[in-house]
């Protein structure tokens, strides 16, 4: 691949519809026709960027890893992803009524539908990570540890201890630096495991993987801002519980949100460094964060 | 081990309480003090009955599993199931106020917490079984199968897509027929799960590893219809959810009910008569199932 940007443009789409076609495969493979099944499908086959899949795909060929090989776990990532987000649009928790410009999963299936369609997706990943087939092309003590990463990830110690310790934050005062310490579960942990995973599957050395593991985390962190960023700058007329939540913007105002995301780009962009050209489309992927309209 | 009943009880209690300990230090060992970890321990470390688990202990050690192998499987059941209660206890489904006797996890800790903890809980069940402790245990690509074998039946075409037909069911005319196929998915995928574990971890044939799946099958069901005959003898004066939908009970009678879980207690027992006194355990298991007072 070369670093030349419509080169590096063709790749990005290429691989989103790469793994827009695997999901696909992987949920409808069983011919189910139940009401949940509908909402799974409705949650995952909507046209979502697959920013960590492509992580993983990209991370993974920058350290010479396989597709096929790659993609189970990249799969998996964004399942896991897809289930939060289904779980987060409750009304229990942000009670947002759509997603990705279309109603909400509860809004269109009801809260029992998507209370398990969440389930559903979240033991989903696993059941696609064990795989007879993808024990086939990886070592299998590589498999677990791959699947020790991404449970870990998700788990009280990743994602949800930051989902639930933001449910807590909102009475307290909080402070940029607690916000990016919430930021990095919340957000971070599984973009950060995505990228991992990649590097881990394409055999990255220790040092490489610390590399690649600091990328990733200047990398979810921008990218938690430029959403906090945008948020501000929409009309907040829904119903949604997001009011009471502290973000970047509203304790560190707009013009510091910019300057940190500003600071995070130089940082990806300089753990990039040693891997020259083929290290473009994290380049890429990084600059798209820092700059995203939407 | 022997056939002796008193043994048989006594093997029984001590396995819960290997369990219980075993269950403890998994969720203990972060020393985490946050209000989610606090409503993962309250809906764990409960006293439950550990049925699964025990479930999983017995049919290892029938087939010369040792139990520190077998643990950290049977546990993640255990947390699948509790996973599921938590969610199952819900508004949007069951709308249960009470868990064994004591508020539900929503009802203690709000339903965001609630819905976190359920999550929590099945994403720590899968790094459980992906521990590196366990890989110096068990041949890695029976790991996989291991972990494979579990997702699938807490997936979408076992205890979730069980639950979802549930609700789809209401609406419908039930026979008992349907009812015995969407319980072999909502309550006997899991109790399946639990056994076929412990006999692969014990490196059963092809033969012995289904006559103990039919021994679970048989387990499940008697579980579920003894759970409806249990429900039936209460007097209903909650507010949950449980009215509009179809049990063994109210729609075979509790006479035929009653039929049907003595059937299922001597195929329980016929499936285990070629192991003789080792399967002991086992066998008071399908008694205990199908003679319960709660």
């Amino acid at each position: 691949m070369t670093g030349n940007a419509c080169d590096v443009g063709r790749y990005l789409i290429e691989s989103r519809l790469f793994i827009d076609r695997a999901l696909d495969h992987y949920l409808k493979k069983d011919h189910n026709t139940s009401v949940l099944h509908q909402a799974v499908c409705y949650s995952v086959l909507d046209g979502g960027k697959r920013f960590r899949p492509i992580l993983t795909l990209a991370v993974g060929e920058l350290f010479g890893a396989k597709r096929r090989v790659l993609l189970p776990f990249a799969c998996a990532i964004e399942l896991i992803h897809c289930y939060s987000l289904i779980h987060d649009d409750l009304p229990a928790l942000d009670n947002d009524d759509l997603r990705r410009g279309k109603p909400s999963c509860h809004k269109r299936f009801g809260e029992a539908i998507a209370l398990l369609a969440g389930d559903a997706l979240l033991t989903e990943a696993f059941f696609i990570m064990s795989d007879p087939r993808v024990a086939r092309l990886l070592d299998a003590p590589l498999i677990s540890k791959l699947i020790r990463e991404i449970s870990d990830a998700a788990s009280i110690r990743g994602m949800i201890g930051g989902q639930s310790t933001e449910l807590e934050l909102v009475k307290h005062k909080v402070t940029p630096a607690i916000l990016e310490g919430l930021d990095l579960l919340k957000t971070g942990a599984l973009i950060k495991t995505a990228v991992r995973v990649g590097a881990m599957i394409g055999g990255a050395t220790r040092k490489d993987l610390d590399r690649v593991t600091r990328y990733a985390q200047a990398l979810g962190l921008a990218f938690q801002i430029t959403d906090d960023i945008l948020d501000a700058d929409e009309v907040s007329s829904d119903n949604s519980n997001h009011k009471g939540i502290a973000n970047y913007v509203s304790i560190a105002g707009p013009e510091r949100a910019s300057e940190r995301v500003k600071g995070l780009l130089t940082a990806c962009l300089r753990e990039m460094q040693p891997y020259g050209r083929a290290a473009e489309p994290l380049r890429e992927i990084a600059r798209y964060v820092a700059q995203r309209k939407h």
